[in-house]
């Protein structure tokens, strides 16, 4: 069973969905969010897990796609609540239909999610998963709260921001990891730490993203750069940014509604480079990778050639380009 | 333990629910959803039918808690939908504050509703709780889409429109007796019995509440009459009634924009009695609280006590005034 395996299982669990059902304006949006793609990292991190631990992938399919359709509702809602127009190079379920349509499928995503979940597992384990599962729920509704209410707020610090991301983004990866050592009886002290790795490396992935959105070819990247930058969105960028001593060189290009989009992003990336932050966030994403890969090599019993897949992932969100 | 003692233990559990949580802009709103009142009859449903099978209703408060915070999402997403400025003599939350804290908001109690399913149960029965209520949120949310498709068509037929109200409405009492019975330990065809009980039930109260808002007192009712006739909303009475051969008079009415709202209640109403709809409804409404008593009274291994206060609410469902 290697990488290529997984990814067939997750494709396979996905497409099998019973979402083929009446009433068609509350399933369909379902299928169209999930037929979107993505990179599946979650479902593919649960089930490299589970493998990690000596079970067999196969048999947690369920969850993969659950955790595939949790974080795809997750997705969808906050189009919404972000009044996006486009994901993953289609428009967005609220305006492909409305926002009515959009709160409704992501809720049935939600339950469909939790249903997924507890299939097929014994009731123990069931309940296991399902409590880890809520209480990430939870954390992330924080997350998205703090997100929002960063918007309004000029005094973000980066202990805040971190959290925030932490709670929006990070834990879910951790979810998925420990989801795999939970079905595989994995031991509470290596479901802890393989926890601890998805957690850190979602961390280096979510700033990754933030420092691809301002330094990344856009060739690459598959998307335009500097969204951030005009929508002053509150990443560890502008936020250390904003703590400078010359801030307000930075806040007077932001509000200078004379400049063009690609003038503005121009020169907020330089004021980034003159304080040299696109290394700094390099430094640290780097330093996640590395907790990361100190959180899964103390775990005890687990496969070592799962276990270089994990660490290579780690490495490799260090560095992508994408 | 009686019927009061079931209300105090309801106060009990929601207002000790641990909701004074960062961040307050997600749990401000789920505070103020649950603050709203109304008649906690899912709960009540819910524990009565614990004691009704010889349990402890104390020990399931948190399943009480449970279904009343998920019928508060339903309530608080539904209002989006619907648009909907007051809930229970209150801004609706997306007026109060907007939609996206309406929409965060109620992701947050699906979950902590899903959270309070499992609490305090052993594993099996935990699954088995979660089982039912995941599946009776997903008829909802079918039935939910049903209603908003109807709003555009012409022919929704009688069975439509009572299969949509069975979805929407009707299954989570059902959902709320049985989770009791399972909780309490009561046969499979005890926990079918009572189930079907609380789908009839909640059938005759769905009716019911549409009789009352075009037939209802608005002094006993506690709130104006012949809303659902000014929205056009595709009730049994006008559903019903588009199927009268003279039906192109009721639609030059609704369609007649001189008519004052009033005026146009009563022309309408009149078109009903005509027909003798409401008569006609209110023996449906008899029909259905029968057939509800009926299926209590199959229920075996039941409690007398809790048995005639079953039987009561289905009787009083069909006569109530508000």
């Amino acid at each position: 069973m290697d990488v290529d395996n997984l990814h067939l299982l997750i494709r396979e669990a996905i497409s099998e969905l019973p979402l083929e059902r009446e009433p068609e304006g509350l399933y369909s949006p379902v299928r169209y969010t999930l037929d979107g793609g993505g990179k599946r990292l979650r479902p593919l991190l649960l089930l490299a897990s589970a493998a990690a631990f000596g079970a067999d992938p196969a048999l947690f399919t369920s969850q993969a796609a659950g955790i595939e359709m949790f974080h795809n509702f997750t997705l969808l809602h906050d189009d919404v609540m972000d009044n996006a127009d486009v994901r993953r190079g289609r428009p967005t379920v609220h305006r492909k239909w409305d926002v009515s349509t959009a709160i409704l499928s992501g809720d049935a995503m939600l339950t469909l999610a939790s249903q997924l979940m507890m299939k097929g597992l014994p009731a123990q384990q069931a309940v296991d998963v399902l409590t880890l599962f809520n209480a990430t729920a939870m954390e992330i509704y924080e997350g998205q709260q703090y997100d929002m209410d960063f918007e309004s707020r000029g005094d973000v610090s980066v202990e805040e921001y971190m959290e925030m991301i932490r709670l929006k983004t990070s834990v879910l990866l951790g979810c998925a990891t420990k989801i795999g050592a939970i079905v595989a009886g994995a031991s509470e002290e290596d479901a802890v730490n393989i926890y601890d790795y998805g957690v850190r490396l979602g961390l280096a992935f979510q700033l990754q993203d933030d420092w691809l959105d301002t330094f990344g070819d856009p060739v690459i990247f598959g998307k335009a750069i500097g969204g951030d930058i005009l929508n002053e969105k509150k990443t560890w960028l502008l936020i250390n940014a904003l703590a400078a001593p010359d801030a307000d060189l930075l806040r007077s290009v932001l509000s200078d509604r004379s400049l063009q989009p690609a003038e503005k992003i121009e020169r907020v990336k330089d004021f980034y480079k003159a304080h040299n932050l696109g290394a700094l966030c390099h430094g640290l994403i780097g330093r996640y990778a590395d907790e990361a890969v100190r959180s899964i090599e103390a775990v005890q019993a687990i496969d070592r050639g799962w276990r270089d897949f994990f660490i290579d992932i780690a490495r490799r969100s260090a560095s992508r380009t994408h």
